[in-house]
């Protein structure tokens, strides 16, 4: 080992992800590498598809670890259900319905993006005036804008979007595991996700599922999806078919830390890892109300696992992520794109939502603050 | 840890990939999580830049792990070079040159597929001619066939396409670590590989590095790479920027088990390693030949890494890899394609390469075969 990789701190992460990894996750990650065809592997892929279903809430028989991180997740969804002219309506609040419009548009869709304003929510009336004035062929959300910390009501615009016959994509990367997420109930035709958020694993891996009618939509393609490594007609045949048919390489290693933190979140329950979440939010939002300090997004928009706090007038908040950091092995993250510098983002992501880490966070917090004063 | 985990094998990895991941890469693997912005991370980051750089032997500004497997690499240099209606010229002699044609045509370049016969190599005089024919943007090849077991001449077909102008992009998943991979004085201006090869740690990532010619080119693209997930001109301002901006979450603990290895060879010396795979490919091949077995490919054609042996004919060659891989822990690889039922692709890659392993497969697949009978 050189040096570099023992000095690491252990530090508690507690920004918009990477989260505090499970223990027995990292033992996983050290588990003996195994031929990416050898049987036991291929056992252990099934069990990982039968635990996402679990937590997608999806009997999709295409239900899948893709072998990227959370941005390859989108870039699949995308890559695969657009075809060359395709109308796709993006619903933007934040960095990451952004980046789904840019993904949208340099694969040739005719997008559409209604933005609404960051620190609030997508709003059903407004979802429902633009789906009056033109038909869509897809339409795209994302679940946990995890740039503001604000949740979008997917459950209600899939029952505007389905009747309407587009396929709609959303993203979970910050919300699977943390919140409820319902592909069959809410609709969902495409859904991508990530390992490091609410599923307390290294990075490296987005979960995604696939209804039947994306499938299709794959299947009668005029064209072949542009993009080898994420085709997933080829994909398939080797997660599903009866010939596991060599694709590329899984990283085996990864699928043996996500087939893991899986395994702990099962075993704790889904409801119960929810009410875990959102304990410890309420929590740390006493903490930061009795600090003096405000909330950026308004209670019934505030997702659980990402609090954006709003940076007090006069205060470096550079300086304070730093002390944070430096003297207290806390990590927060900042705020993004038109955010900078106006809001923190504090995570309580799978693993890290525990009472002691709310507790040693806020204390830190007190302390940096009056330090970088 | 779940049972599943818990029962996994011990296999001796010698089949095409993933190789023997050395033990202080398992230990890289589960070290703390940090963030992907965290100066202790980029430190990390900017050491295994430079490391890279020593093993590709190049100057290359732009060096740096893809977000993926070997294949992902492959993606990365086409998406970001090729341009609609781009000439391209792709050398074939087995799956991954075909991958090459595949990736290429899907981008709408207009491919050239010289072929070759699976398990000889790609012949410079037929190159020259190809050459002589028409005007090319963009020449590729595959340095070490893994599909075959053949080396092709890539120091000597890039004299010839540095001249004509166009670009030259060379897979060396398989080569790179266990032979010569001389980038800057071969003339290779985009390049990729893999960590489960030669460099003796789990599959993930993609080695990849870029010449100013391949970033000029990518820099005076007429429209935007159609793939945001590996577009370099955004990835490269998180690897190389002063800033350091996000684009998507780096595999944080997969570049830990990178950086490790590359300290791992380069420690060993990368000439004494090239030495070693060679060592141990000629007592392998020694006692193959000693079995009353023969080698699928000529002498001067042979990868040290990836050695092909001809299944003998009334061999059950499922069998045999079964018995190996059940009774003795080893795995070996079946042959893929046309070569399927022909070959068994015994891999000595980086840390498998050690004279205990040459002998203890000999001796397996002694009894294998005997057993098989």
């Amino acid at each position: 080992m050189t040096s570099t990789l023992l000095d690491i701190d252990e530090v508690l992460l507690m920004g918009p992800g990477p989260s505090a990894i499970y223990p027995s996750v990292y033992e996983a990650l050290a588990a003996p590498t195994l031929g990416h065809l050898d049987a036991q592997f291929i056992g252990i892929m099934d069990a990982i598809k039968g635990q996402l279903r679990d937590l997608f809430r999806t009997k999709n028989m295409l239900t899948l670890p893709m072998s990227g991180t959370g941005s390859a997740g989108m870039e699949t969804c995308f890559v695969n259900l657009v075809e060359q002219g395709d109308r796709v309506l993006v619903l933007i609040n934040g960095v990451f319905g952004k980046r789904m419009a840019d993904v949208a548009q340099r694969l040739g869709a005719a997008v559409t993006a209604v933005e609404f304003e960051w620190g609030t929510e997508v709003t059903v009336d407004r979802v429902k005036e633009e789906l009056a004035k033109a038909p869509y062929d897809i339409v795209a959300v994302v679940h946990a804008e995890t740039s503001t910390g604000v949740i979008n009501p997917v459950a209600e615009i899939g029952k505007l979007v389905k009747p309407m016959g587009a396929l709609y994509i959303v993203d979970t990367v910050t919300s699977l595991g943390g919140i409820e997420v319902s592909v069959d109930d809410w609709g969902i035709d495409a859904v991508y996700s990530g390992t490091q958020k609410c599923l307390s694993c290294p990075p490296g891996l987005s979960p995604a599922s696939f209804s039947d009618r994306a499938l299709e939509k794959i299947r009668g393609r005029s064209k072949t999806v542009p993009n080898w490594y994420l085709d997933l007609s080829l994909i398939s045949s080797y997660w599903d078919g009866a010939k596991r048919s060599y694709h590329h390489t899984a990283p085996i290693n990864m699928l043996y830390a996500l087939h893991q933190s899986l395994t702990e979140i099962l075993s704790e329950g889904l409801e119960n890892a929810w009410a875990r979440h959102r304990t410890n939010h309420e929590a740390l939002v006493a903490g930061i109300e009795k600090l003096g300090l405000a909330m950026f997004v308004s209670p019934h928009a505030r997702l659980p696992m990402l609090n954006a706090v709003a940076v007090p007038d006069g205060v470096d908040e550079a300086r304070v992520r730093s002390i944070l950091r430096n003297e207290h092995k806390i990590e927060i993250g900042a705020g993004l794109g038109s955010l900078a510098g106006k809001i923190w983002r504090v995570g309580l992501m799978g693993y890290t939502a525990r009472p002691e880490n709310v507790q040693r966070f806020l204390s830190a917090l007190e302390s940096s603050l009056r330090a970088a004063a």
